[in-house]
């Protein structure tokens, strides 16, 4: 990060890779008194770590702090609509986001956004990419770590220590799945291992496959993949925690087996998934055969920089209405961030142009007063 | 009619065209005591006009009245994304539109959809329809004339005749945007002539162009085409009916022209409009040269069968929330017939996923009662 950021900066640097040369090491560690890397010495200075503030201080662009109409933050498929729209009506737009394309480059096989029968989540997200270079609109990897309002004007603040202002905001950066924290886990996602039902359900007919989950959503997914799958084994770590309904709706499936007080403890398989063990409360393992297992043990939205600034739902999703306001004037929020149930790219994308075409009409109205 | 009718039942007959025939003419007058086409004889039974209801008695499926897991109202954007959706969560789903694609047809070049840079709305529709064919769903061309609820379960009659029954609904019917009500209306829109300055606008950089209408949104429009057209002529019909705020904005805007009491009366032009002649409230007439007319004259949403059945708004739009549940448990909607905002096709995409989606979670919830 630090070689990045002077790099960034044109500033001139000799780099010393420590790990090769054990003159160096002894060196930096009587200057910095300590081991840590890295140590960068500007003339008689001694900064010890990525300091980026002191960094920025002895090199960043001490020139005006940009502003922007709207600043988007995210850019997944919400994100980059959001951009789109913004563009379209000539309004100053930034996006920063830490990665272009969000989780929906994690789709192998996307069937269910509208003009494309099938496509994967790169490919996609690629189109939408190429969409927004089209435009008059900067796109910058970074990530946001504050935001604050002061003069009814918002300033966001990034880890690279930048500081940026805009008169207002669209949050769009969505969510993470909670993971199993088994080995291979990455390695089989979506070639068996699916954080998706809606996605990937129709994948799985007449197979037997396994739901992860005690919740709502677990229950859900394990009912409704009952009906067309061979088998469902439900997995719940302690016991279940779901509303009457779905317990009711749960017993009344025979292809559903009940695994309580069980994890995951392997993936197995070659190419893709084709079985898992589990581990009951007495340690006992036993190894299950199946093709397919559904994730749904939950989701955390991207939204700890906004705890206090926002309001958020119990599951603290940032809470929006039917046009995509959010509790505060100004700031528009669109994608898996939000209070909306359903978690889709094209969900996602609707949404995005709603919260771009709304903050059009917001700067438009405050550009009158 | 008649003779689609006839032809769907399987039921033979002779058609004689009356306008061919002047022996068949008198003798049709004589039978039936009036002049008006059709005329239907069934052994004895003289029938006049396109007599539905006893054509259906006579030559009707009198099985069992069919019932589906979801039956949708439209096939636009917002309907169809519904209809893959649903269908992909194994629903036994019907689909009944006056058409297939909505209003999104007239668009001849969408730069607003993601996932393609550009496209017509032809294109896209076909796109949307493939999708739909793929799956397992019905998709009638009928119109919905009655919508009721009985014992827990919806009864939609159309003006074909049928009865449908269903256990939840979804509802995308649209909208349809007032007219002018001058000659070649038709042939210009997508021509210079637009009901969509989100969509048209950025075509029209630097060029003269009018906007037509009196309201919030003629205002917002009139404003924001200001800012990068060379000038806008704004069309007011009697007197500005807008908020303060809009009339401000108005006011401040040097490159706008404000013609009250006057209202189009020709559009010129070959191909593309170049031209247009408004008339003031003292009969006098001027022809104005330009490029492009933006109509924001309001829209009518296709809601009128559903007055008194459904919470509407002051638009007389469905009243949806932000997952798209209207105010009745089962009923659903998407798109331009909604309270939402914006109208644009990747927004009614968006909020049909999320229609479908409630809507299965509805009847799962509702299975297990």
């Amino acid at each position: 990060m630090a070689k990045a950021f002077l790099d960034k900066q044109g500033v001139l640097y000799k780099s010393i890779d420590v790990g090769e040369d054990i003159g160096s090491a002894k060196k930096m560690t009587e200057l910095s008194g300590q081991r840590g890397v890295p140590v960068i010495t500007v003339d008689d200075e001694v900064i010890v770590g990525f300091d980026s503030q002191r960094l920025n201080e002895l090199f960043g662009n001490t020139g005006s702090i940009e502003l922007y109409d709207v600043l988007i933050v995210g850019a997944g498929p919400a994100g980059l609509t959001a951009g789109v729209y913004c563009a379209r009506k000539m309004l100053n737009t930034i996006i920063i986001s830490e990665n272009i394309g969000g989780q929906a480059l994690e789709s192998w096989a996307i069937e269910n956004y509208m003009g494309y029968r099938m496509i994967t989540g790169e490919e996609l997200m690629k189109k939408f990419e190429d969409q927004v270079r089209t435009l008059n609109m900067r796109l910058e990897l970074d990530r946001v770590v504050k935001i604050s309002k002061e003069d009814g004007l918002f300033t966001i603040k990034t880890i690279s220590e930048k500081t940026l202002k805009a008169k207002s905001l669209i949050l769009t950066q969505g969510n993470r799945p909670k993971k199993l924290g088994v080995a291979n886990e990455e390695q089989f996602l979506g070639r068996g291992l699916s954080i998706c039902s809606t996605c990937d359900g129709p994948l799985y007919k007449e197979k037997k496959v396994a739901v992860v989950g005690g919740g709502n959503s677990a229950l859900q997914t394990a009912v409704e993949m009952s009906g067309f799958t061979q088998s469902v084994d439900l997995i719940v770590r302690s016991s279940i925690r779901a509303d009457p309904v779905y317990v009711k709706m749960l017993e009344s499936k025979k292809n559903i087996t009940l695994l309580l007080n069980t994890q995951v403890t392997a993936l197995h398989g070659d190419k893709f998934l084709s079985g898992i063990t589990v581990r009951n409360e007495k340690g006992e393992e036993k190894k299950i055969e199946l093709e397919g297992v559904f994730i749904e043990i939950g989701w955390l939205p991207n939204t700890d920089i906004l705890d206090g600034f926002l309001a958020l739902n119990e599951k603290k999703e940032i809470i929006v209405d039917n046009n995509c306001h959010t509790s505060m004037a100004g700031v528009f929020a669109a994608g898996d961030v939000t209070s909306v149930k359903s978690k889709q790219i094209i969900i996602a994308s609707g949404d995005g142009a709603k919260a771009a075409l709304e903050a059009h009409e917001y700067l438009l109205k405050s550009s009158s007063k």
